[in-house]
C-alpha cells in the first residue's frame, strides 16, 4: 500500500474521533434535550455520549498505543502501562454509559437487555471485561512466564480489533434505533429524513469510518513495532 | 495463537454460514408470513435472506477461497476465476435483495433510503460493486501491469475486510429495525422478548460471529498462500 506515514495519520484520526464526540454530543443536546442525571431522557442521553467516546475513539487510541514510533526505542513498559490505563479509562466510560440506560429504563419501567443492539452492546463490554483482565494479567503483572505471553498475545491482538469491530456495530444499531425511537411524530418521521436524522446517520457513518481507520492501521505491517513477533520480555 | 489447521476450521465455518441462512429463511418463513413477489410484506421478506446469504455468507466463502491449501500450488488462474465469480454470485443476490425491499417500499408509498441502516446498506453494495469492478480489472483482465498489481493489492485485502464487516454491521443494525417495526403489540412487543425476538437476535449474534471468524481467518499468517506478498503474475 501507499507509503503514508503514521503521524500526519494520526492527527487526521485524532481530528475524526474528536469530531465524532462532538456530533454526538452535539445531537444529544440540541435535539435531545441535553443532560441530567435524574433517570429522565436527559439521562439516557448520557449513554451514546459516554458510548462513543470510551467504547470506540478512546478505545482506538489505546489500541494505537505501539503504533507510535517513539514507543518502538526503549522499555516497553511505560507504553503498556498506557496502553492499559487508556483502555481502563474507556472501560470505565463504558460502565457510565450502561448505568445511564440501566438508570433511565428503571425509572420508566421499561425493561432492560431485550433488543439485539443491548444483547451486542453488553456482550461487547462484557468481552472488553475479560480482555483488560487478562492483558493485565499476562502482560503488566511481573509473573507471567514468557511462553504464556507469546501464547496469548496473538489473541489480545485478535480481541483487539474484534472488540472495536463490535462496538462500532453496536454504536450503528444504537442510533438506528433511538432515531426510530424518537423521530415518529408529523414532519420530524425518521422516514421524512429531518434534520436530525440526517446529522445522526453521518454521526453513524464517520463512526464507522474511525473503526475502519483504526482496524487498517492495526493491520497495517509497516507501522507495527519491528520486534513486534517476538516473544514478550517480563518487566 | 495456537496452530489450528484450516480444513476442520473452514467445516465449522460452513455449517455456522448455513445455519445463518437458515435461521434467516425460518425466521421470514414461520413468523414474518414467507415470500412473494407482489410487492407485500412477503416480497420484502427476500431482503433479509438475500442480503445475509449474499453479502455474508457467499461473500466470506469468496474471501476464503485463496486460503485453501489446493490454491497454494499450481496456476493461479483457476482459484481468481472461482474468487471472482463467487463474489460475482454474492453481488448478484445482493442486488436481488435490494430490489425486494425497494419493491416492498414503493408498493406502500414509504420513502426509500432514510435510515442510518439503508445509508450503510447501499454504500456497502456500491463498495462491493467498486471492488468487484477494480479486482476484475486489474487481477483477472491480461493488461494490468505487475507494478499496478502489486500496488492494488493490499487495497483490495483490505476492502475485502472492511465490506464484510460493513455487511455485518448493516445485517444488525436492519435485524434490530424489523424486530421494532414487527413486534409492537401486546404479548408480542419486542421489549416483552417474544419468541421470535429470541430467534431474531440469536440470529445477529450468529451472523456476527461468522463475520468475526472469516476477518480473523483472512488474518491469519499462517493460512495466507506462502507467496501472498510476492507481486501478482499476468495470467
Amino acid at each position: 500500500m501507499l507509503d503514508l506515514p503514521f503521524l500526519p495519520f494520526c492527527v487526521l484520526l485524532g481530528a475524526l474521533g474528536f469530531v465524532c464526540v462532538a456530533f454526538v454530543s452535539a445531537w444529544c443536546q440540541h435535539w435531545r434535550g441535553g443532560f441530567a442525571l435524574d433517570g429522565s431522557a436527559q439521562t439516557f442521553n448520557w449513554h451514546p455520549v459516554l458510548m462513543v467516546t470510551g467504547m470506540v475513539v478512546l478505545y482506538g487510541a489505546a489500541a494505537l498505543v505501539y503504533r507510535l514510533p517513539p514507543a518502538w526505542r526503549g522499555p516497553k513498559l511505560p507504553w503498556k502501562v498506557l496502553h492499559g490505563a487508556l483502555a481502563l479509562a474507556a472501560f470505565g466510560l463504558a460502565v457510565l454509559g450502561l448505568a445511564a440506560v440501566f438508570r433511565f429504563h428503571n425509572a420508566h419501567g421499561t425493561p432492560n437487555m431485550y433488543s439485539l443492539h443491548s444483547w451486542l452492546g453488553l456482550a461487547t463490554v462484557l468481552l472488553f471485561s475479560c480482555q483488560w483482565l487478562a492483558g493485565f494479567s499476562a502482560f503488566l503483572l511481573p509473573w507471567a512466564p514468557a511462553w504464556l505471553r507469546a501464547l496469548y498475545k496473538p489473541v489480545h491482538v485478535f480481541f483487539g480489533s474484534t472488540i472495536l469491530m463490535l462496538s462500532v456495530a453496536s454504536c450503528v444499531s444504537g442510533i438506528n434505533e433511538k432515531l426510530f425511537f424518537s423521530l415518529k411524530n408529523g414532519t420530524t418521521e425518521y422516514k421524512r429524513l429531518p434534520a436530525e436524522a440526517v446529522f445522526a446517520n453521518v454521526l453513524g457513518l464517520l463512526i464507522l469510518l474511525f473503526g475502519v481507520l483504526v482496524v487498517g492501521a492495526l493491520a497495517r505491517p509497516s507501522w507495527k513495532r519491528p520486534d513486534a513477533d517476538s516473544p514478550d520480555s517480563c518487566q
